[in-house]
């Protein structure tokens, strides 16, 4: 009989690790393959950065919320965040969309109204992809393109023990958007009372409009800082610091009272009778910049407002750990998105 | 009220054209954007060609008769057909899959198997990609990197009245082998007989498991020659020769009795009451390169039994006709595959 191994046991990461187990680099231009925000190719002295996302109504936006326009915007700057991980700059984008007959030609429209906002903001150029049908649903497929100097790409495994773990902007707050729209759908399809959506424009903005981090990674540029490792935060901070320290072979520490976050996500959260820093640790999309500075940097980051200081590097031995507010020392949970494990 | 322009009324290449019409290029680097086989993209003198496809079960690919290895090595085939079909060398591929929870570890290892054959194939390295879960069937895009020496990309737009126009290979064995495939499936749900594909091998092959011309490309570097336009016939020669026409603003002649057939392929279409020449103009997915040359080159592929010169272009006012065996002049049509017009 046939075996059937099912993917939920191995998980999202699992899997790419799986399929990915015996591939052998053939082209010396392949600096970095998978297993990383992005690839890397040589050309000659300089160096592309790609990465490229699926996205699938149903499983990573819900059209009964998102407007097309946000989605636009949202496909390409998911995909630029990931060329800004590698400390690049991204100039083009290659963009395939899938859809059914319920889309119209003005429903298009306003999608890509929202992909060229994007790439005018970012300047890059869309240049190519592949347009097709679909039996059911909506499916976009990025692929970004960046260029990088010579080494200056910061990988995922470059972090060393005491190195100091920062984090940009704030976090939890695309977390709490969705928990937000998610609860308003379910009130009016059950009541047929509109959303309520005052006072919450931040966390549904997180949600649906996020913004990649250009700002921090052009302040690296202008401070002369190369992080030692670094990703942008999609998964929640949990997994994503795993990453982080599975990749570079270490552990961490992580101090709960130095998690930056939004004051009206806080508030809104506490309103939910949620903890903001589990929204934290756990909920995916923020699409802030997670890395790793050695601690001669720490001159250059301190006086940056956009920058949090959240922990530090330890030997791997140590394991992976969270310092409360209270004290306490509890050790990290791989609690984040992962859509493919059960 | 909301207007809703239906998108069959603008088909697939009407639909690109109207989504990217306001598109404009910020970066010096994109060399040529939307509209070709593929994009082009310098990085200091040397030229990288990046294309992309997005293949959906039940639209491009049926898993009733599509072995899951077939089509993992399909799906790079055809993208790395699109980087030969601008004179390039394929480097790498990008690889985002999603599923549905039909699928198994062991499905996906299938898949995967033939994707590296065909990464193996072609020497190009698997850098990277997504995997995500779908809410129905398979979903496969794939991204494709290759580079080319300054200024040597061949676009569709080049040719000149007088050029000669030629294809590698054979034409229509793809279609004919999806005719078959269709009409087993149909046999076997009607009555349980199960397929019979004795002797048409070649036919199922063409389309099951189609190779890109990598043999083309090289012999053009080895002979010197530059083609004035290219692309890879994905569509039909009829749709495909009328991209190239249109973007370089001329007319065409085809005669019927230079199309290349294989015998297989032609015995199968008089079985099936099907004249193989339709085959050859309708039918997509024959992954042969079809391009234009200056009559000066004429001596260069002369020799070379797997290219045929098969017409030649004409000013545009001329129109684009076919010249069929009985000596008729009939104006070409835009029969190919679009999977998005009625």
């Amino acid at each position: 009989m046939e075996n059937r191994t099912e993917i939920s046991s191995l998980g999202e990461f699992g899997l790419i690790e799986h399929l990915t187990r015996n591939s052998e680099i053939k082209n010396a231009s392949t600096l970095l393959s998978v297993g990383d925000d992005a690839a890397v190719i040589d050309h000659f002295g300089r160096q592309t950065v790609l990465s490229t996302d699926l996205l699938i109504e149903g499983i990573h936006f819900d059209l009964s919320y998102t407007p097309l326009k946000h989605l636009g915007y949202k496909s390409v700057v998911v995909n630029l965040s990931d060329i800004y991980a590698m400390n690049a700059t991204p100039t083009q984008v290659l963009l395939s969309i899938g859809f059914s007959n319920r889309f119209s030609v003005e429903a298009l429209d306003e999608f890509y109204e929202g992909v060229y906002a994007a790439c005018e903001a970012y300047g890059v150029d869309l240049i190519g992809g592949d347009t097709s049908s679909s039996q059911k649903g909506f499916i976009i497929s990025v692929t970004a393109i960046g260029e990088v100097a010579p080494e200056k790409f910061v990988k995922r495994s470059g972090a060393q023990p005491n190195d100091l773990i920062c984090v940009s902007g704030e976090l939890g707050g695309a977390f709490l958007g969705l928990t937000l729209l998610e609860r308003e759908k379910m009130v009016y399809q059950q009541t047929g009372v509109q959303p309520d959506l005052e006072g919450q424009a931040t966390i549904v903005g997180r949600l649906l409009k996020p913004e990649a981090r250009k700002d921090i990674v052009e302040f690296f540029a202008e401070t002369d800082l190369l992080p030692t490792s670094m990703l942008d935060i999609s998964d929640g901070l949990s997994s994503d610091i795993m990453h982080i320290c599975n990749q570079s072979k270490t552990g961490c520490v992580l101090y709960e009272d130095k998690f930056p976050f939004n004051d009206d996500a806080k508030n809104f959260a506490y309103k939910l009778q949620l903890d903001p820093t589990a929204c934290a640790l756990s909920g995916g999309e923020d699409y802030e910049l997670l890395f790793t500075i050695s601690q001669n940097e720490y001159e250059k980051v301190k006086h940056n407002p956009s920058i949090s200081v959240i922990g530090y590097i330890t030997p791997e031995n140590e394991g992976m750990h969270l310092i409360t507010r209270g004290g306490n020392k509890h050790e990290l949970l791989a609690q984040g998105w992962n859509h493919l494990k059960k």
